[in-house]
């Protein structure tokens, strides 16, 4: 069966999350029963990334199974019409045939997000949903300082949901960045994964910093402890995109793609 | 009276446009009515621009007479605190007692809008309401040229919708810049003042250039028509942002103040 990859942005404050559930309405039972209409196709999409409820994604990676070998914007223009038809806030920005070996999830090397902070007085009216309300003023640097100490391979029990279901806790940090422009303040965050809550719970605690709240120091013993209440407030999701996904380019086949992440 | 400036974000999708109705919900109103929770006060107020249901606003700016010399502070954010109880989808990023000379209208010497325009094959998902969505390939760089056209002094009846109540059609339009960033085309429009519907209406034409429906000569010949019936499709209002008013600077009082614009 031809194996496609989808890239895939969505609004995610319409969705209880990436992954299907039950009850409530999630962005892979939107995509899958868009494909369905589609093609007639019960499918099961797997995803790069399982963002969670009010979790965006600009570059979202999936990758599902069809029985024919449909030209890849027909795929792309034809789920996205079902979409739209069915009120999604998902939009399938891409589509291609990749090789049967391709694991939107199991081959990802590399996943970056970025999260977005408004810091002013004034609330978000424009962006409200798509960024964290801060009003209280931040220091966008002390926060940049801070964040070197969650780089590299640490225990990361404190960052973690204690949800999460992660066999290991260790996870190797490649990337925190924080910088400021104007009222804005993005936290850029890239790891070969994630724990659950992960990049939620290091912006809570950085925002700690950023207001004075806590030194760097405490940021460290914050870490070391291996300890989730020793964490600081979990940053709301509304900030948080999904902005891309890297795989290696043995396994993308002969059309190979581009990385999405700048 | 103390006199206030108010400085206003907000998203148009949630309101039928700034100007108060008598049966639909304004930003004008919305804020009103925060004012009057606030101080009691039954307010009425005047902005620069009167924006069409659906247009948005980074940086609209109006004014308010009140009765008691509030601090600057206190007003931005005990309006923002009624206007977050009431759901309302706008904020006051800045309010500043001016002279009283200040009309925040006719004080005015230059507008500013952003047009965004999504230019690809897949639909806005995160930016639904907040761009124009054409699959079609767009030339930008020839909707730049274009644009070229309708720059400097003009009647601009084939621009002005039929309702439009100003007394001359004739404009002078100091910038009209279109450029591309990957997917999305941003046109600038600045003038001294606009008609109603002339932004969408010039962005609607340029659109007809950039598919190769209209050569630059057909866009002059739509101009000088001095015919609505002339104009190309117009531009949703999903697009349009206000996002800066001049003020000359003897006009702003001691304190001064930032031009918004970039």
């Amino acid at each position: 069966m031809p194996r496609f990859r989808l890239d895939i942005e969505y609004d995610g404050s319409l969705y209880a999350g990436w992954q299907r559930q039950a009850d409530q309405p999630s962005v892979q039972q939107a995509i899958e029963q868009a494909i369905e209409k589609f093609c007639g196709e019960e499918v099961s999409l797997r995803g790069a990334g399982r963002t969670d409820a009010g979790v965006h994604a600009t570059a979202q990676v999936a990758h599902v199974d069809l029985i024919k070998a449909w030209p890849d914007d027909k795929v792309r223009d034809a789920v996205n019409a079902h979409l739209q038809a069915a009120g999604a806030r998902i939009a399938v920005l891409k589509a291609a045939a990749v090789a049967d070996g391709f694991d939107a999830r199991f081959s990802a090397t590399g996943r970056h997000y970025l999260y977005r902070i408004v810091n002013r007085r004034a609330p978000a009216a424009l962006d409200k949903g798509k960024v964290w309300w801060v009003p209280k003023r931040l220091d966008a640097a002390a926060m940049h300082e801070a964040a070197k100490v969650l780089l590299g391979r640490h225990d990361f029990t404190t960052f973690r949901s204690t949800q999460c279901q992660a066999d290991s806790p260790v996870r190797t940090l490649d990337r925190l960045d924080v910088s400021r422009s104007g009222d804005l303040i993005e936290v850029k965050a890239s790891a070969r994964s994630f724990l659950h809550n992960q990049v939620r719970s290091m912006v809570g605690s950085l925002k700690r910093v950023g207001e004075g709240g806590w030194t760097i120091a405490d940021l460290k013993v914050a870490l070391d402890a291996r300890d989730r209440a020793a964490c600081g407030q979990v940053a709301p999701p509304d900030g948080l995109f999904l902005v891309g996904v890297d795989y290696p380019e043995k396994i993308l086949g002969p059309a190979g793609w581009q990385r999405n992440a700048e």
